[in-house]
């Protein structure tokens, strides 16, 4: 997995009925202090009601569909978990407000 | 999932069976005000009937055969969504004209 | 699918005996021009009898390994089709000769 | 598989409910001497152990999901092997403390 | 797949159980000429009984698992084929000795 930012929301009336229901978010690549880097933004499908302005972990490829909100979707890109703290060599490096 | 801006049509007349019928649609990767960046062209399939100018999301990899029109061909990226708008920190960055 | 501009063929005799009778040639990567462009070389299976010189569309990853030849084969890059024309913006970029 | 450096933990409370008791480790990509260089942070579970500062070998994609604490979860990056020794043309570049 | 020039090996003795018994080789990322460029180290399976020094080509992802010696083991790279000849434009840029 990898950590993103969640910085917005895609929205889409005319799409493959199979991702009616799911929302997706517009996740920023982030380094280990939860800040956003220049990295191409990602789409995700949310399986656990992450916000705006949260560190997230999300999966890709063919795991982002082993959810049971995603599960046999065409998504490729899913939303697991939101983070709570990032440590680094014992360390805090984010922690979620 | 990416974003990806619509540029124009692949055409081939000798290919793989399975792809017959399928439209093949040229995308530029593209930021979050839905202009084209210098990524790598993707060629991908419509699963949607997309149209040149739009913004559109695709899925890559085993993702993009799970739609009808995708389902066990030997594709690796389809349009899954034509853009309507995306928003970011609060403010519409792309709107669908 | 990604654009390959197909510059050559590798050889080799000592291989998993499911690649024996598949054909691989090197792709460079290209732009819409059919130009090819400075990034990896890719070694694909031919499903098309693609020839030197022709611009091609390559699946990777395990769509890859959906066509009659490369059925459950070990291959994560297969020549899909073989590209007659490229149009942008309404028109063409690159016509096959 | 990749070799990665671990170099911290990411917890989380709020997640998809498949990765509850999975332990997520923080990887720095590294090159042959086991330090690590400045590609993207990683994220993986860990199936063997690993601990901090350790060189471990990672595996992606669907292939991150055959190992016994892994199957059908959806992560698509785990630790498969703690590295005991990298040798580069004949002589030891890394060999674990 | 990709070219790949054997440089190394990987020794583990903690590790997923259902890695035992393969062999793991480090390879760098080749250009045509057989020659190693700077690109980011993998380590793969080896399925055809690669030496050190020799150019490989080497399959990713699911595509990894499709071998017999790597079947439904969490691999993500296998090498498959010693490679020969490299031949481009007509000329042989590689050869093995």
């Amino acid at each position: 997995m990898f950590l993103g930012l969640v910085v917005g929301t895609v929205v889409s009336t005319r799409k493959e009925p199979e991702l009616e229901g799911l929302k997706f978010l517009l996740l920023r690549p982030c380094d280990l202090d939860g800040k956003a880097t220049t990295g191409s933004p990602v789409v995700a499908a949310d399986a656990v009601g992450a916000g705006l302005g949260e560190v997230v972990l999300y999966a890709s490829g063919s795991s982002a569909r082993q959810t049971t909100v995603t599960k046999d979707r065409p998504v490729d890109a899913t939303i697991m978990a939101i983070v709570d703290t990032v440590e680094v060599d014992g360390a805090h490096r984010y922690v979620k407000e």
